[in-house]
């Protein structure tokens, strides 16, 4: 059950976790599971937990000015999703997240987060890490938006998470892209000629 | 010398620092001054510093498409500023960082902060909170950029920093805000009326 996310912890802090550790943490973790096609959190409620997916699919998205889907991010195995934002301000979400896959997800609750890093000095460690990373990917998303052309931003999606074509919608992507289904299928045309 | 920081980081831990942590922390602060419109970091340049403001006022700003400055925050006596993402990645500033006054920051390196994560615990707490606050207004800036009109976003601005109008010109206002100057002097004129 707690493998993976074992596997995960020991990478990004590049050392292995004490067993003691590792239990006091997973103590703390309740395993969920969605449906494909329901959502995990919607928006307006309260996100109080963060997700890590142990197996599935999932994508966090906004509803844009003009009432369509705007997909914000993909959590693959082995990744994150919840809205941070709310999540540590107690804020009402901002996103949605829904099942692209049947997902099952280890959550992790604001007290649990909190007591993870006031209790297990590992746990600090590891989430300071979590969260530069996430700052990181979230800037990186808004300078690539509004300086990529999309061609160059599809090559990048693709290139970060490899079984995304055989995963998700055509849609999702073209909507994670800011660009028409119509227009992915050109730029994907056009990369096959090549 | 150190007192502002201090005061600055026991209120972000809520409690008091050992003075041996303080004093480990602090000999990894370099004190830097700038004089008013010399730049701390241009863009393009490595951002291997995080800086505290001690004394004066500094922005950050990028070239827009446009070729216009584009302001991105201002950072007041007791604000971190920095480019964050340059910091985490190594990649070259998207940021340039300028003094609107003659500043002196406390400034801490990249190997400096790794070692004050690594060797002092209280530290790898207090940088996880600053780190989560950088990540929450970068998010809000965001989102209030895409959804309040100007009018909105200039009284939130004076209410997070009280003296602004006094401190910062005209023009820098207006460009944080995404309007011209012109549309700045109408807002004002118009709250002046109320």
């Amino acid at each position: 059950m707690f493998e993976k996310i074992r596997n995960h912890i020991e990478g990004k802090i590049q050392k292995k976790l004490l067993e003691e550790d590792l239990k006091g943490f997973t103590n703390l973790l309740e395993i969920k599971t969605v449906k494909k096609r329901d959502s995990l959190l919607k928006e307006g409620q309260f996100s109080n937990y963060q997700f890590y997916v142990n197996q599935g699919l999932l994508y966090s998205w906004q509803t844009g000015k003009d009432g369509e889907r705007q997909v914000l991010n993909f959590a693959f195995e082995d990744f994150w999703t919840g809205d941070l934002f709310s999540f540590f301000t107690g804020q009402p979400a901002q996103h949605e997240i829904t099942a692209i896959e049947d997902t099952e997800v280890l959550a992790l609750s604001k007290a649990g987060f909190e007591k993870a890093c006031n209790t297990i000095p590992v746990f600090e460690h590891f989430f300071r890490i979590l969260i530069q990373n996430a700052y990181v990917s979230s800037q990186l998303r808004w300078a690539h938006y509004n300086s990529s052309d999309a061609e160059t931003r599809y090559l990048e999606l693709i290139h970060k998470y490899p079984d995304l074509t055989q995963r998700v919608p055509q849609y999702l992507i073209a909507s994670y892209l800011g660009i028409q289904p119509q227009s992915l299928s050109r730029i994907r045309g056009n990369l096959s000629h090549h």
